[in-house]
């Protein structure tokens, strides 16, 4: 009883524990959810984002395993850049393991990684943890909370959850679980912060589903519904609604076909038989017989509906009498890309139907009330607001302190800060690294702030290259080149260029011996190019000798 | 009677009429608003985007006026501009004029351009057009949409408006103007679109100050509000609540202070004396008796309220006890900023209201309820969606039609695109240069999407320069240099360098005479990047002879 039982969130700046947590009681630790993140718009030509898994790396003879919570990408997406470096068992719900094992697939890691599945009622014994999983409702069937006792107390992991007490596939929140172990004493509650923003009560998906049979009653033509290909709840809605109504369904896209086929298999997706059409199938049809489901909700230019409605989708074209509906939400950041493929729908002709029109979409979220229900069900000691950005954090807190928790009982933390345990009480312990690791290309971690810099000046402005060759012995300019990219359009600036050739050669002619010409041309050109232009392009000198 | 009257909306691709419309009687021209953009996420570098007005400056001499609607920046910000080259007279209210003047005096054009003051019972008589400025609500007092009467019939532009019935400086939209326009017959409405995504009526300005008043209530620090610098009526709000609650405010920021000096002048911001303090003043004061208005509600990294949430604002620093307000929306494309500047506040420790908890702010745009409202007062017989992006523009389209219009008398334009009317009707006619042009540094229109490409080409990978010093008699490598920015971190790319080195000296080599060889260089030195690190910098060769 004298070891310490740590928290860690992983992840993104201020997005604690969304995408990875640590508990770790002495050496042994389990880490819960190994989400990727999205790159934001100040990180250009960034594939993907990994948590910082030096610490799980550096440590991975005391690493137990990854217990996943759910299958989106943002929690298990980062198993398979991970896992080389941090290998450990994984576990997992079993369409959550389906969706990983498709993941690891692709990165040739199938046959190495060590899956458990884990059921809603197991209890798992592993070094000094007992882990329940507790069943929640989300944005996807077969998605779990943890709960991990530990010699010090026990933990409680939200994951991500409403408590919808209509959900499409029957799984509500285990509140009675959640009861259950409020009673027998939480010491830590970690509990999902994306909503703490919005009052109230989350809808439930049913809602969904009443806004889509509306929307079926009246439709004439076909009927395309975007949505996340990992949102299999949503897709069987669309079944569930175009059986009643006697239309085909054809799941459109790559992602879209693969998970379908995958929750198909399992036992999670359910269409009558002749349900599911392929697009030929579906070309062969009366419009008002046929459903497309398919991705693009966020604007992904590849994505078959933003290829629909730049008219460059192989198969399908759109046309007037065609509805049209987006059910997701823009993620913050995807905005412009959303609105420019709403536009283009309607361009097509379409009638379309979103989130700021109608209830075609509803969040996986709790809401404000529902935290609260959490917070008093677990009637946790300590409280760690979690998956959130910083906001959300501390709203979260702020809520938590109205249902009466002390302040000095509720840590806001951020990635890579700890929180110690011990049998005294709690206190911030040293720091393990944290924030992000860059994907790029082939690169894992070759690239940091220090290029991003980079790329952010040359896209602001270009560049202007000086190549100079000098005469060794004496000193005249040989031959001259400017390179310019991304500073001003090309037949415009000929006049600046030719005069900063000129000025290139007097300043060669009048250099003093011995002073570093190549510094003192970077900078009197840039000034030059500047005085110019009000621009200020990277300029780099290149002075070789012949 | 044989001349055609046209409507030109011009401005940004998707915007119909926001920033600029022309009216074009034979070839008489008058120009409704003369505003600039701000560039999206993907003009990196471009300072400002104008709409196009080439067929403004091209007919310069039947330019007859530019009658500005209201003193928002998206509205006459361009007139600095686009006066050189396309010069005329000015029409604007009282506010609105004082306002371009402060942006005319940076631009040096103060005392060239000719400025005519409107008044809301003027009709101006010009060329072949008698103009009545029409009364509306909106963000910022003294607005006006205009009339435009021509021998083939009226033509009325709606400006931005709302029909707030209770709004903060007593000035309600002209309803009864609206509607004798309509009895008297019109031919053509323009109507703002911006909000025909929404359901309802805006809610009245009298609701923010509603919220003020219970921010002030509880506050016990010091309060900071804010909001955009030319949203006169919200600061007048905050001075009226402040006077309420007895606290001083200082309006902090050189735009803020600006707007509110020339608004207080003009009669359009009014406190009592004692009300408005200095910074040095407000140090002074008990936390309690402070208020702070300030710009900074779009994330801009320059602005007060930024400055203050990074801890960099010389004068005012941030504590605990703070409330901090933000009274307006994130403009589409700023969220991420926005939100990263309440997360810092957050973790400054101030209490922080935004929209998504509290109506702290409301939308100076017509909803649904009022768009249909506009339609039957002025009962147009055709109807053009202006303001707005076209999906909101095709929504404002299926608008009109519930309220039985018909289909074939509504027109959904975009930029550049001509509708001509004459004594038999409508049709398109030929479109005029639409779209965009861009403002970088001290350059108007020398760059455009070319150059873009550029810099979003560098943005994603960087890129890698080969400089080459080859012997103009013997062919061979006499030096070698590359350069490389933005594409991967130095230390880690140094094998991969040394590798093309290699590799490029090979290649030159091997050259087979008279070939192209900086071609064939740049095409596999950019293959063997791609298959290294699976990223596609801009690869450019020099070859320089010695």
């Amino acid at each position: 009883m004298n070891e310490k039982l740590k928290i860690i969130p992983l992840g993104g700046l201020g997005e604690v524990g969304r995408n990875m947590t640590v508990i770790q009681y002495g050496d042994a630790m389990i880490v819960i959810d190994c989400g990727l993140m999205f790159p934001e718009s100040d990180m250009p030509g960034v594939d993907l984002v990994l948590p910082n898994f030096t610490y799980l790396a550096e440590n991975v003879e005391h690493l137990l395993g990854y217990f996943i919570t759910h299958g989106h990408e943002d929690h298990h997406g980062a198993l398979g850049h991970v896992l080389p470096q941090a290998p450990a068992p994984i576990y997992a719900t079993r369409l959550t393991r389906g969706l990983i094992e498709v993941r690891l697939k692709e990165h040739k890691l199938l046959d190495s990684a060590v899956i458990h599945t884990v059921e809603h009622d197991d209890v798992i014994e592993i070094g000094p943890f007992r882990i329940e999983p507790i069943r929640v409702a989300h944005s996807i069937p077969d998605a779990v909370g943890y709960a991990v006792h530990t010699p010090l107390g026990t933990v409680v992991h939200s994951a991500e959850y409403k408590f919808d007490l209509t959900p499409v596939m029957g799984n509500t929140t285990d509140i009675h679980k959640l009861a259950r172990l409020g009673e027998a004493g939480v010491l830590a509650l970690l509990s999902d912060s994306t909503n703490a923003e919005r009052a109230g009560w989350t809808p439930s998906e049913s809602i969904v589903r009443e806004t889509l049979e509306r929307v079926f009653e009246r439709a004439e033509g076909r009927i395309i519904i975007a949505t996340f290909a990992s949102n299999i709840s949503r897709v069987q809605e669309v079944i569930n609604v175009a059986e009643e109504f006697e239309r085909r369904v054809g799941l459109v896209g790559r992602s879209m076909e693969n998970n379908g086929e995958m929750a198909h298999k399992l036992g999670y997706l359910e269409s009558e038989p002749g349900t599911l059409a392929s697009i030929g199938e579906l070309d062969g049809l009366p419009d008002d017989e046929v459903v497309i489901c398919c991705t693009g909700t966020q604007g992904e230019p590849t994505s078959a509906l933003v290829r629909m409605a730049d008219g460059r989708h192989p198969r399908i074209k759109l046309r007037p009498g065609d509805t049209v509906v987006l059910s997701a939400s823009p993620i913050p950041g995807n905005e412009e890309l959303v609105h420019r493929t709403l536009d283009n729908l309607f361009r097509q002709g379409a009638h379309v139907l979103y989130q700021a029109l109608a209830p075609v979409h509803v969040s996986g979220h709790a809401s404000r009330e529902e935290l609260k229900l959490m917070l008093k069900l677990t009637s946790p000691r300590y409280f760690i607001p979690s998956g959130g950005e910083y906001r959300m954090l501390a709203l979260h807190k702020e809520l938590a302190e109205e249902l009466g928790m002390p302040s000095e009982n509720i840590f806001v933390i951020e990635s890579g800060q700890v929180l110690e345990f011990d049998a005294n009480g709690v206190r911030h312990g040293d720091s393990v690294p944290g924030g992000y690791i860059f994907v790029d290309g082939s690169g894992i971690g070759d690239i940091g702030e220090a290029v991003l810099r980079e790329r952010r000046s040359l896209s602001f402005a270009g560049f202007v290259i000086v190549n100079l060759v000098v005469d060794a012995q004496s000193g005249e300019v040989k031959d001259l080149e400017l390179m310019t990219r991304g500073w001003v359009y090309r037949p415009e600036s000929e006049a600046v260029l030719s005069e900063l050739e000129d000025f290139v050669r007097r300043m060669v002619r009048g250099a003093e011996p011995g002073g570093n010409l190549s510094e003192l041309l970077r900078k009197r050109v840039g000034d030059l190019v500047y005085e110019r232009t009000r621009r200020r392009p990277m300029v780099m000198v290149s002075v070789l000798e012949a």
